[in-house]
This record gives structure tokens, C-alpha cells and sequence, in this order.
């Protein structure tokens, strides 16, 4: 059996990601692109509810989307297909996360200027993800009424990190024993600051208030840098 | 900015991993204790399932369990509750998975001997959980209807490495586009031994056959052991 050696590197690493992530937001803030870092379970309906945010603001806004996934390009293709954006795969090569660095790269083959809204699919994990600062303006999270409302007290890392818990397939609430109002306490005594919209990806209810809160903050985003207002 | 020295030591922890999974299944073969692991991703319905199985088992069977968690004990809680039996949480300090020096400390803090069967519990994660051989005699997964039949697409390490596939929450089939075929098919692409259940916890529909299943195996290892027969 083989020696193993343990070093510390978690420090250095942290220091390095969070600097490129920094410089991500940097970028992002020049080129006026809300940037939005969408995470998630496996099977929570982030495809689908992306495919429909995408659809619903692409009219007005010009957005650009990335797909993290092990190895298929499955969800990216969707994206594509149902909006017509150009939707880019990341393979992160069966990590179960994406870092700062990772980004960066993905962005050096993609041509993300001019556009208002860039939006990041991150792999489906409520735990790695969660410890990466991957250059976003906003973490965004999906929890679906099938996993069950216990959630943030298993996971309470993604509920901190988070700006946004989409509550997803509320048209399915009859089906299973999850209470919104429970899960918004568990999620608030994690992140008092977190914003809550209980939504279905599949009925389109409550799609409408997630968009407005987008459009919000694409508006402040390019208030706060062409007036220098906060 | 930190400087990162990059360290190859997968090779040996790997190894090193290994060797302390065979440890703990010699362990187990020695105590004629049937050892499974169970993965899945969160909210799939293991906890719910598990504590159905073993009330099914333990009147003709010793049985225990571990729950892996990142923090609480809300699991192991449950599956006490609900079945009687005894159950002891891992607490993984944060980490996305649980390798085979994490199980062998917690067998050493739980009195196994004695045990026919061995459930562990293992952190709700589709993607790290499958690189760590923790010293099962077999790996379970569950995937639930809800998550959706592309998982095996999406998750191939897995949906590879488990002997058995329980398709959770049938009951709820209708109200999802879930094919059973299809999700089959994409699991017998990557793993054609791999034995496929489709079963609702919550119904108690198609769990029988799978406490068959186990009940087998209990006898196996017993058979193998005892007679030396294989």
C-alpha cells in the first residue's frame, strides 16, 4: 500500500479560486452582463425552468448559457433547442463541481460581450457547488417539492451561499408531504436575506415573478455602473 | 495570490482506500454480515425506503444501520424511530461522500458483530459517493421518479458501479415523463448485470421484491461461507 502524504493546500486554493472569481465579476460588470450561477439536485428541473426563463426575457435582453455536465452535452442541446440562444457544454470531466478557473476558461472560448444575462447551469449537487465561488453576481438555487422540505437542514451550506431558492414542480404539492411555509423558516434561519418564489418550470405558475426579479437586477446592474448610484 | 503547488496523490489514496475497503469486507465475510451500500441523490426517498425494508426483515434477521450526513442526525433519528433497530450517524464534517477510512472508523465505534445485515446509509450525492469503495459486499442506488430518466445519461460512474437500481416513487408515475423502459435501457448500456426495481416506498408497491433480493444475498454469503461453496 502506498505512503500518503497530506498537504494542505485548501487555503492557496480558496485564495486562487475566489481571485479568479473576482475577476470574472470584473469582466461581467464592464460588459453590463448580469451573470446568474444556477445550482441544484440531480432532477430538479433546472433545463426546463432555464429553457423557460430564457424564452420569456429573450425578446427584451440578449442572454448567453452554460451547461456544466459530466460527460454529455445533453442539457446544453436542450437549452439550444428550446430558445434558440447559444447555450455552451462545460464537460468538467467527472468532477462534482465547477471552480472559478473552470469558468474562466469556458468564457475564454465564449464570446459573452454585449450580452445582458449570462446564465450558469451548474452540475446537479447540493454539496460541492455550493463551495465555489464561480464569478456570479448571484447564486441561485433550485429545490423541487419532490426532494421533501427537510432539505435546508441536510444542506445547509447551498441554503447559506444562496440569493434566490426557486421552490420547483409546485404543481405537484397534492403528491407529497413538503410544506412551503416550513421550508421558508428552515431557509431563513440559514439566510434571513434569501428571496423564496414557490414556481412550476412544467405549468409556467410563478415563472413570471422569477423574471421580474431578473429584469430587476439586470437594471440595477447597468444603473449602478453607468450612474455610479449603489 | 497563494502559489499552488499541484500534488499527485490520487494513486496512492485510491490504494490506500481500497485496501481498507477489502479490510472492512473481510471484516464483514468473518461476522457473515451482509454489508450494502445505498446511494442516491437528495431527496430520492432513501431513508423513507430503508425504513420500510428493515421493518420487513427484522423480526427473521439482526440488522443495523449507519446514515451519513453532513451535519445533522435527522436521518439515523428517523430510521430509529421508525424501525426500533439501532442506527448510528456519520457526521462527514461537510464532505460530498464517505470513503472506506471514514466506515471503518465509524465500525469501529459500532458493535457489528452479530449482524445479518449491514445498511449504510450513504450521503445524498450522484456523483462522489460512486468513487469510494466504502467495503460493501454490494452497491445500491436509488433513483427516483421525479429526478427524471436521463440520470444514467447524466450520471454514467453511478449508475456503473451499483449491482442494484431501485426506481423510487412509482406511485408517482403518471404526473412525471418517466419510462421504466427507457431508463432500462440506458442502465443496461452502461451495466448489463445491474438488477433493476422499480418500488414506492411510500405505497409499499414492489418493496417485497427487493427484501427478497437482500434476503438472498443474506443466505449467500451465509452458504459461501459456512459450505465454502460458491
Amino acid at each position: 500500500m502506498g505512503k500518503v502524504k497530506v498537504i494542505k493546500v485548501n487555503e492557496n486554493v480558496n485564495a486562487l479560486n475566489d481571485g479568479i472569481a473576482a475577476g470574472i465579476r470584473a469582466q461581467m460588470n464592464d460588459q453590463h452582463t448580469l451573470f446568474l450561477n444556477v445550482m441544484s439536485g440531480p432532477g430538479s428541473g433546472k433545463t426546463t425552468l432555464l429553457a423557460e426563463v430564457i424564452n420569456s426575457l429573450k425578446d427584451r435582453y440578449m442572454i448567453g448559457e452554460m451547461d456544466v455536465d459530466i460527460t454529455t452535452s445533453i442539457d446544453a442541446q436542450r437549452v439550444a433547442d428550446r430558445t434558440g440562444v447559444e447555450s455552451i457544454q462545460i464537460h468538467n470531466g467527472g468532477l462534482c463541481h465547477i471552480d472559478a478557473d473552470m469558468t474562466a476558461r469556458a468564457l475564454e472560448a465564449y464570446n459573452t460581450k454585449g450580452l445582458d444575462l449570462l446564465i450558469l447551469e451548474n452540475s446537479g449537487n447540493l454539496v460541492c457547488p455550493a463551495e465555489f465561488d464561480v464569478g456570479a453576481h448571484k447564486n441561485v438555487m433550485l429545490l423541487s417539492v419532490p426532494e421533501g422540505d427537510d432539505k435546508p437542514l441536510k444542506y445547509p451550506l447551498m441554503f447559506s451561499v444562496c440569493d434566490v431558492v426557486l421552490i420547483n414542480k409546485i404543481d405537484t404539492l397534492e403528491y407529497f408531504d413538503f410544506d412551503i411555509d416550513r421550508v421558508s423558516g428552515y431557509i431563513h434561519r440559514l439566510n434571513p436575506e434569501a428571496e423564496i418564489f414557490p414556481l412550476s418550470a412544467k405549468t409556467g405558475e410563478g415563472v413570471y415573478e422569477f423574471c421580474k426579479w431578473i429584469e430587476e437586477h439586470i437594471r440595477n446592474l447597468k444603473d449602478v455602473l453607468i450612474n455610479g448610484s449603489s
